[in-house]
């Protein structure tokens, strides 16, 4: 049998590589013609396809619906390019599965009740001065209402924080202008007291609605929770929500639907939630000076409730910072213009989106000239004082997203299944594209923010229907990109959303964004501090107090240490895990037969997995990731024992039967691969490769595994020094296999440069 | 306020579609130069871009790696269409998160043990005849070792089974050629016994692997338990396995790595397994005659381990269904060729595949001319008679699919990340691709079975680092599809896999899966049996028994019955909910507050969720699907009252004031709303509409939400009649919710006839 390297020298040399030189059998005529593609199609392929190896321009944060995470993904690609791991466990990521998550996922617990399912709905991306920073992103859960931070350095959720006082929570996350505070409004009515119950026949008294100020502490990368605070809102089922900017920095503004307070009970003859909460023309569009109510709850004026601070209405409305007006009808979106001067609603059971001014309103609160007051004595601004425009766009306006072009808006017509495309300034619609089907909510690239970049829309549309092939009764979403650099508007790409019905999102120029590939080594990526469990290369051990078994192991290609692990049955066993790697993408994944623990660790991270070993018997654990082409054989053994067992005979495990031949056979396949890696080196030294960052991490990469060859060396021939041959083989056997890790590495290297076009400069 | 229905003739009228009508400001050639396109990128764009509406031909269903869950893609667009929830739960789905779903995941259970985590790796469609019949997909687990089946009938897990007599688990799922048998072969040795241990030192003797033959029964689309049986193995990590085919039909292979039965220690000074189990240029293809076995099997010949039927290495040999022969060196891949005659091995650390000819090794076995015996008795076949060719492709040859045309294969290359195309009947190499990088498993159409499809070629690679855009330490991995219905290989698009590391794949012609859209109303779809939860309109009830509280509900287009829901701190509340829709895609979701539960309900399903209501308070519930534009307003109140609660004084739920002209207002609306309708409906039945299936099923959904009316119709007109304006009110409010929804789809209909140009037939 002739070994690896007897043939790589030739393999090397051999190598071609197709995409250069291939050539077509069918003419792009042909290609278009077979496929059924026209003109249109083709000029939307190209505005879509991205070559291997080349990046998106925007990347999107999509809410992940009822999966409970976020979906990343590329445009125009469309390509989904990460699932990030929120308020549901997520198996890849060991999310949940692991010690330091669990952390993360408890911080999400209820008082005290364990919540492992969440509904996300909207994204905001961390902003400076009303632009897109790409720092952190926040989420909501509407079932359980709580707010996630994630640190998109590394793309990881760092904190869960449950509202104190709500029970459901649509209308978040949403940031002010400098990311001061990240705001959540509530959605159904209900006691603020937590566990405390109220018949529904007190729901005008007892229920309430509301609005929470997390403030967010940039430095921290985390919400502190003293700090933050509440405003009461009154029994109308709060939507979304939006901060003001610009002139209107300072304010929120919060819609809401069922303003009519009604209950439904459709088993008891009553005409139904849908009926009685859609049956009046207006609802009440909620405006809070939150830089007030902040100064306000400095100044103790808030109510504790559950330990956190709520201004209570009648304090908002007695310090002027909370007003009402009315908005057609049950709207959904409520969107402040880039230049902060306007204020736009979508009533989606009207046709019209009303565009608010910001002045005007200032004026009539200035004026004090309020048309009425609601029952609970707030404030009500007559919705003539302050309309700018109304303009009648279709069927179901639901949300509005802006272009970077002066006065353009889009907006959603879930009915109609159509965006429009209108100026906002003097009320003309300038274009209706259809989408396919059922549009929630839209988005431009950076939409939300004070200068938005235009070029791309994204349909979010709730029904896909035909769009796909078919995959049983549960069907994907479907985001349709949009292309709209032109006056008409151009369906480009129908992208299916393989899980969750995402409700929301973000999209931010890709440049923006600068997540690292590695961490520090023995970080906690959970709370980015130096974890306690992690160990350097030599320092591993296992330890024993009492009960509890403690493991400090490292993973690198591609052995785990230590190799076996003994506990006794009724043992807690954890195991603190540091990936000594520094290569980029070299994850390594952990698991334990049977005992239900996964932890995904990126090079540097340290996590850590704990379980109980209440079953006797021989448990394999090993290397979750194909991390290298001896994944297989990264493996170990736990061993669970009964309770006080010893062997009954001294008697150790089998050895192999090596010779002095085998050693000396693989002492030369040894020196054969080493002018193969001289080869490969040559050749990456004989090129600019300093100007390409991948390949210096993977030279970086490479010299690592070769710099373990000499411990490896030294122990065969020390081995080989006493004839003991099984250990000098297999010693031998370790330097060939950093060697052959270290080939790997290089060849991939050596095909980036080649195919990158690097140059000669020796 | 305008009213919806004022305008909505008018949006009718002027809907403009923009896609037909828009014309691009930049050329073709512009958005090539600006995107950085070559010709031949813009070729494969042209191959893989798929316009809306427009199908794959092929979908693939890929292993989920670490989310123990299985994608579903298309190809050529390499679209995810779907993640399919299996070993871990899948919040979107409800899958771990309704009691029906919670019972197949605990069909999974490790004696008594629940297991939320697993590592799916080898998904296998079933086949009739040796053909991909596109019924059922089954795939393993690797870490906790079990075997799930799937119907693509509707796209869901329906049984997980529990191996019982192994520790891990690689090579599975293989079907046998009439799917007789699911095979799934062990990995890492350990005691049989289940929860018994033996030491390490007595590895050789007490360790196994071994080979488990699913029985699978076509008919119950379940896995026969107790007709299925166990092949004991020598303590070899056995790896892939794969089924004869033709004349090979009725035998398996499976291959192996470290039969050195090497165990590591390195924390002990003991070279790690990575050194020890690769250190032999040889390990061995294990051959089992199957049909031969499960015979022995039926004749009482096993042993029974764990209450499971295990035919013993003692009995195999002597019986003559368990052959060895060598192969080189720790392979990964065995792959018999689509005519059965020839199996496919790839020595990972060699640079070869080997080539056995079936009709050798049976001539081998015939004559009896074994090359020797391994330490467990276990005839071996000498290479060099069994072998067809040796073909040196290069470094790390890992797994092998075949063309359609005779004799072409393509191997994966791990170290080298390339791809080769080979002939295996000459032994020739052809071709060879880059890809990016370090590929594991790849797929070709229907490449395992008798008669692969050709065209594409996917490339299951493990590492992506640099070709996407950067999303933190833990990238996607990368899937590429290559071109192979040319002479030379092209690559044709880098699909990033978002969630998980896809260990392998299948792909099947669309044409082949016919799933369905909805259910039989009431259905369990886990059981595929009427649900005994499950009622019909006007049925829902909550019925109490002791702490009990069992309701059963219903779903559609807008509102949960029942809408409020009474329980008592400490009851034990189910609910049971039935989808009465049946549109396609009208799926509901269903949650509360706190409770954590979540269900998806697809048309015609009946799930249920469970908890304990543990705390007193007031918990929204809600349909968690954008199902309409009332989706919000789908809502109720659980509420949870404190044991013996008593209302203090009779109080009825606050009413809203509405007067005759607010009835007379809604009246008029219904009148102009339903002009609305007969004009749409005059649009659609003036086309030949029926011609098109999707747009007959909105026709049906529409007309059953329009015959929702008489019922309210007759309520508003009972209340009117006794001057009870809210309720008349109200109820005249509902009757216009169901035309607004009746609405909503036939425009959906409408747009869709417009655009795939539905003639006029009147």
């Amino acid at each position: 049998m002739k070994s690896l390297v007897v043939k790589a020298t030739v393999a090397l040399l051999a190598a071609t590589f197709g995409m250069g030189t291939a050539l077509a059998a069918e003419s792009l005529q042909d290609v278009m013609k077979r496929r059924g593609l026209s003109q249109q199609d083709l000029m939307a392929a190209a505005k879509t396809y991205t070559p291997t190896g080349k990046r998106d321009e925007f990347v999107a944060f999509s809410s992940g619906g009822q999966s409970g995470q976020i979906i990343v993904y590329g445009i125009p690609s469309m390509r989904i390019l990460k699932y990030l791991a929120v308020f549901t466990p997520e198996p890849w990521q060991g999310y949940g599965y692991d010690e330091e998550s669990k952390e993360i996922l408890k911080g999400g617990w209820i008082e005290g009740k364990e919540i492992t399912w969440g509904d996300s709905h909207h994204p905001a991306i961390s902003e400076t001065n009303g632009k897109y920073d790409g720092q952190f992103l926040f989420i909501n859960d509407k079932a359980n209402p709580r707010i996630a931070v994630v640190d998109l350095r590394d793309y990881e959720t760092k904190q869960i924080v449950a509202n104190p006082i709500f029970k459901s929570e649509h209308g978040g996350a949403f940031v002010t202008p400098n990311t001061e505070y990240v705001i959540e409004t509530a959605q159904y009515a209900a006691p603020l007291e937590g566990k405390k119950f109220y018949p529904l026949e007190e729901f005008n008294e007892k229920y309430r609605g509301g609005i929470t100020y997390w403030k967010f502490d940039r430095t921290a990368g985390r919400i502190d929770v003293a700090k933050s605070f509440s405003v009461e809102f009154p029994p109308y089922s709060q939507d979304i929500s939006d901060a003001g900017k610009g002139p209107s920095d300072g304010w929120s503004f919060s819609n809401s639907f069922c303003s009519e307070r009604y209950v439904g009970g459709i088993e008891r003859g009553r005409p139904p939630f849908e009926a009685g909460c859609s049956a009046k023309d207006t609802d009440y569009l909620h405006m809070v000076n939150w830089k007030k109510a902040a100064e306000l709850v400095a100044q103790g004026k808030a109510k504790k409730i559950n330990g956190h601070n709520v201004l209570m209405m009648d304090t908002a409305v007695k310090e002027g910072v909370l007003f009402l007006i009315p908005e057609p009808k049950s709207p959904h979106g409520v969107d402040v213009t880039p230049d902060g001067k306007f204020i736009i609603v979508s009533g989606k059971l009207d046709t019209h989106v009303s565009v608010y001014s910001f002045e005007k309103i200032m004026a009539v609160i200035k004026a004090g000239k309020f048309e009425s007051k609601d029952p609970y004595g707030i404030p009500v601004i007559g919705m003539k004082d302050a309309l700018h425009k109304q303009v009648a766009l279709g069927l179901g306006p639901l949300h509005t997203q802006f272009d970077s072009k002066k006065c353009i808006a889009y907006t959603s017509l879930y009915v109609d299944s159509q965006v429009a495309k209108w100026n906002f300034c003097d009320g003309k619609v300038l274009d209706k594209i259809s989408v396919h089907y059922n549009i929630g909510h839209l988005m431009t690239m950076e939409g939300d923010a004070v200068d938005p970049k235009g070029r791309y829309l994204v349909a979010l549309n709730k029904l896909s229907i035909d769009r796909f092939n078919p995959v049983g009764p549960l069907h994907p979403q479907n985001h349709q990109l949009i292309d709209i650099s032109n006056e008409k508007m151009q369906l480009l790409y129908d992208m299916p959303l393989p899980m969750g019905e995402p409700h929301y999102a973000v999209a931010i120029e890709a440049s923006k964004l600068k997540p690292g590939v590695r961490y520090k080594v023995g970080t906690n990526s959970r709370t980015d501090k130096p974890h306690p469990g992690a160990v350097r290369a030599g320092e591993e051990r296992t330890e024993r107090k009492g009960n509890k078994v403690t493991v400090y192991g490292t993973l690198i290609r591609s052995h785990i240490t230590p190799e076996i692990i003994e506990a006794e049955v009724g043992d807690e066993v954890t195991i603190y895990l540091t990936n000594l790697e520094r290569a980029q993408d070299e994850t390594h994944g952990f698991t334990v037969s049977t005992y239900n623990v996964h932890a995904s660790i990126e090079p540097g991270k340290t996590a850590s997995v704990k379980f109980k070993a209440d079953r006797e018997g021989v448990y394999p654990y090993y290397c979750t990731e194909f991390c290298s082409a001896l994944h297989l054989e990264m493996q170990g053994y736990l061993l669970v024992k009964p309770k006080g067992w010893k062997p009954s005979a001294k008697k150790e495990i089998a050895k192999a039967t090596y010779t002095e031949k085998d050693y000396q056979a693989k002492l030369k396949a040894i020196a054969e691969t080493q002018a193969v890696i001289d080869t490969v080196v040559g050749f990456i030294t004989s090129t600019n490769f300093k100007d390409f960052p991948d390949v210096v991490a993977m030279v970086e990469d490479a010299t690592d595994q070769l710099g373990k060859i000499p411990d490896a060396k030294a122990k065969h021939e020390a081995a080989a020094a006493k004839k003991d041959w099984e250990q000098a083989m297999l010693w031998a056997e370790q330097v060939f296999q950093y060697q052959v890790k270290a080939a790997d590495i290089g060849l991939r290297a050596k095909t980036y440069l080649e195919q990158k076009g690097a140059k000669k400069i020796k």
